[in-house]
Formats: C-alpha cells, structure tokens, sequence
C-alpha cells in the first residue's frame, strides 16, 4: 500500500511517500514544496496544488494522510494553513484519492505507540522504522513521514480516520 | 470591467458576477454554491472549485475579488472556510485571475461610503446599484455582489486590494 503523508502549510509543505506491504516500510520519497513570502497567495496556492498533483501521479498513493491542524495558534495562522490544507484535499479529490486526517495525538499514538511522545522520539522512531540515515528536515518532512507511518500502523481503523 | 465577487464558505459559497463600464453597473449573474455536511469535506472542496471554474470560464472576470476573513469565529469555522477560501484563490489563479481582498469595513466603505454601514443598508445600496427586485439571499450571494461592487468602486486605488 503505497500512503502519501503530507504537513500542510504555505511556506513549507511536507511531504512523504511511503510503501508498506507485508509489515514491511520503504520510503519512495519526501520532501518539502517550498514557496516564497514574495509571491502572493494566489501564487503559492498554485505551485502547492501543481507539485502535490505531479506526486500523487508519479506514485499513486492509495491514501493521502494529513494531521490535523493544532488550534493554539493564532487566527491568521490558521487561515494560511487552511488555505494551503484546502489545495491539498482537492488535490486528493481531483485524483480520486481518500483522504484521512490524524489527530497530532494519534500519530504519535500510532508511530511511537505512546500518545505523549515527545517530537525526537517521534523523529527517532520514524528513522528507525523507514531505515534512514538521518532524521529528515525539516520537521515538516519528519512529520509527514510519521503521518504516513501512523496510517500504515492504523490497520483496520483505517475507516475511522477517513476525512468526514 | 467583468469583475466576480466571491463570499467564502464551505456549507454556501455566495458569488456574483457584475460588468461595471462607464459608471454604469450590470448584474451579469448571483447565486450560491451550496455543498452538503453529508458529502466529505474533499467532495465538497471539489465541487467548489469545480463550480467556481465553471464560472470563471463562462464570464471571463477580469477580476476576482474575496472578502477578508472575519476572524472573531473560533478556530475550527476559520479552518473549514480557510479551505474553501483556499481552493476559490486556486481556481483564480488556475485561470489566470488576480485576486482581490477587501475587509468587511472597507467593503461597506466602497459600498455605502460609510464603513459603520449596517448591513441591512448594505444590501439595500446593492439592490439599488444593481437594479434588482429585491435583496439576493442567502446574505453570502449579497455579500459576493457587495465585494465585486466595491472593487468597482476602488478605481485607481485597485492594486492597493490586490491579494498579497
């Protein structure tokens, strides 16, 4: 089952492409779709839906995972975000992709096995579990990894974490 | 001047497509696309952007233009209207549209000339400028055509509005 975990945001967009069959993880790819402060929105909304597009085509996840946004930061921040969460869903649904969401608790539920992990624990388990040489930055990137990871780990749940 | 005014939402996104030439203003057409809380979140973003391309080619707007977000909501309303503001900007810059933003002030400003307008007054002044029977509803459709004649009306100072 190939899973595309994804950490949206307008400057950086994590990305993270991974296959998992037979227990077994193997990362395809990941990275981060950067945009510029310079261009505007409309811009920056664009080459997030463009790259994301050329993704989902290249590997053709059978799900696309995003966590869930944290509330505790401020109401622009928010917006931004989902703005940039909103191109990302569409992207899913233009390519007739399901899309799942996670709770930040659950994906440290699901990777680390222990809902209070801390963010290293997370990123170490996520090095560990992909075979990487190092701890991909930035967080962005590490945290869409462990999305998707925290997918693969869901199993039959998968339905509950189906975005409604 | 083609110009459409968009009123962001995800449950009713109001729009209104006006045609301002030589002072003179033309309701060219107004309505709401409505998405259902029984369809995903990814289904109803796709029927947003869907729709709004379809009108964006038919009229050919040589503006887009969206009211800023109030942000005096809680967070979970900025997110849901966040995305479906997302994805109406992509579908601008998709076909090549600027976009615009005005405030909620600045649209009764541009409207009425008076930014403590109610909103009552609002919608009146629309309905005079545009010379219709009677107030469109829902409020959004008013709201879209409110921010498209405000644009109208910001005249050499348009670039001022243009979304960054």
């Amino acid at each position: 089952m190939i899973i595309l975990g994804i950490d949206p945001g307008i400057a950086i967009m994590g990305y993270g492409v991974i296959n998992y069959t037979g227990n077994r993880f193997q990362v395809m790819d990941y990275g981060a779709i950067t945009t510029s402060s310079k261009i505007s929105t409309a811009e920056r909304l664009k080459k997030i839906y463009e790259e994301l597009n050329i993704i989902i085509i290249k590997y053709h996840p059978e799900a696309v995972v995003i966590e869930e946004l944290f509330f505790n930061t401020n109401a622009k921040t928010v917006l931004l975000v989902g703005q940039a969460r909103g191109v990302a869903v569409l992207a899913a649904a233009n390519n007739n992709k399901p899309v799942y969401e996670y709770t930040p608790l659950q994906v440290k539920q699901g990777v680390v096995g222990y809902g209070r992990a801390e963010k290293h624990q997370v990123q170490q388990m996520i090095k560990t579990i992909l075979n990487l040489e190092k701890v991909p930055k930035p967080d962005d990137v590490a945290d869409a990894l462990a999305v998707a990871v925290c997918h693969a780990h869901s199993g039959n749940f998968k339905d509950l974490f189906k975005l409604k």
